[in-house]
């Protein structure tokens, strides 16, 4: 196992607001950040439409907290044309909320097969082809669009774009203004995982997020550890991150039925040393 | 979805035993195997070994079955030497076994990493070293070792290899003796399964294996579907098998709490029937 001398950098540490979804509000959320001296934040859409764009975006600015990015848009593919241009207009709404919060990127979950279709490269065509087409829009907002592969157990029903490197030929087709969103708890496997985040660079390496995968994993979805609990050697991939030029966010992002039961409060202290002594 | 003129092989098809093994004994499931018209059987070690080796050799043999493969060698990563040790032995035994039953190949479960460990490089180096160990055995024997990479999902737990690249790196390290099994469980998501089969060619495809992906999946390894349940296109990656030039088995295994509580003589037809008009 890699340990890098130099430590995970404390201002860096971001909460990605899925972490406590059922036990707070966006507010509540805000106000926990600053009470543990956690300096970004990842909003998820329907909690900043619950408060209203704009009073979150102020309430965000007013706590100084920095938004590490928007989560999410995505779910591209589609069983017809009517569904594939629903799903345009609803990623040129999330850019425009991106930038009204001053997100660092917006992050996709580029969407899966759609109901009944066993056509996985049709759908990965469509991924393409709806990045594409919402990338103007977004360059012109000044919104990086952040790919997040998703692990591959994930690829029917939320992203066909299961690896770094997928990821990366669709920067490499549609050009500039997208890059990736690297969470550990997709990639952790990958035995590419080294050469792909060589081959991204600083320039599309947009988000790093941290969890665990923990043994047994005992749900598809919801059952992720929190970072120290499981078995990915994290110094490593973020010494593999650094290495490649990035000085971002380090976002928390836990799905896990447990850490949704837990006293909010503890979950982000939680959280909080175990980024300080095991990331 | 592509689907190929010329429609699968019915004397191509074969049991794994593990879709009935809650059900049946071994000399249960050649009786139903010859009972469904079933030409070929992959049994696994503990099920040869409650009737025992020879006596098993003898029943498949009398039954005019032929033996696609024996499942399992593998696991090679231990915590330490001594560990390495008992699965390098443990799989000069199956090598042996599978000698004695006339299997068409050893399937090679790798293994994942050892208890307490992160090292996931570690392991995937324990598991080249532990095949180049056993080789030279295998190849006097006259047991191709099929090296079956397992989905992502299953990384930490049963097989750090988990692409066909990753397994054709292997075997490319090791020389010849080995291929791959391909089981479009582990591999449907992959994007690079297409280039990973040329790549294989025929020499390396070893086995395939057939089950499909449900949605939603509610269990990491016991919720495999039917083929014609979920959403693998199976005709497609027939194709690419076959032009690849595999004329081997086409080998059904499914780990399933649901079809383990059926009737298993129910399970066979159904196999058979949906192996000829899905796959």
């Amino acid at each position: 196992m890699t340990r890098r001398r130099r430590g995970p950098d404390p201002a860096r540490l971001a909460l990605n607001c899925a972490t406590v979804r059922r036990q707070w509000t966006l507010p509540q959320m805000i106000e926990g950040c600053l009470r543990h001296g956690i300096g970004g934040i990842t909003p998820w859409r329907d909690q900043v439409a619950a408060v209203g764009l704009k009073q979150s975006a102020a309430l965000i600015r007013d706590a100084g907290l920095a938004v590490a990015g928007l989560c999410r848009g995505g779910f591209f593919p589609a069983a017809d044309q009517a569904g594939r241009d629903r799903a345009i207009r609803d990623n040129l709404a999330a850019i425009d909320e991106a930038a009204t919060l001053g997100a660092g990127c917006l992050v996709l979950v580029v969407g899966g097969l759609p109901p009944g279709s066993k056509d996985l490269a049709g759908a990965r065509e469509q991924v393409a082809e709806g990045i594409a087409t919402v990338l103007p829009h977004a360059r012109a907002s000044g919104v990086p669009l952040a790919i997040e592969p998703l692990h591959p157990m994930q690829c029917a029903e939320r992203a066909c774009i299961n690896t770094l490197d997928q990821a990366l030929d669709v920067c490499d087709r549609v050009g500039p203004g997208v890059g990736v969103a690297v969470d550990v708890y997709h990639v952790w496997w990958d035995p590419n995982l080294g050469r792909a985040l060589a081959r991204a660079g600083e320039e599309r390496l947009l988000g790093y997020h941290l969890c665990d995968w923990l043994v047994p994993t005992r749900d598809l979805l919801n059952d992720r550890g929190m970072m120290g609990d499981g078995v990915v050697d994290l110094p490593s991939i973020r010494g593999q991150m650094e290495a490649n030029g990035y000085a971002g966010w380090a976002e928390v992002e836990i799905f896990s039925d447990h850490w949704w039961s837990q006293d909010p409060d503890h979950v982000l202290a939680t959280m909080k040393a175990r980024y300080l002594s095991v990331c």
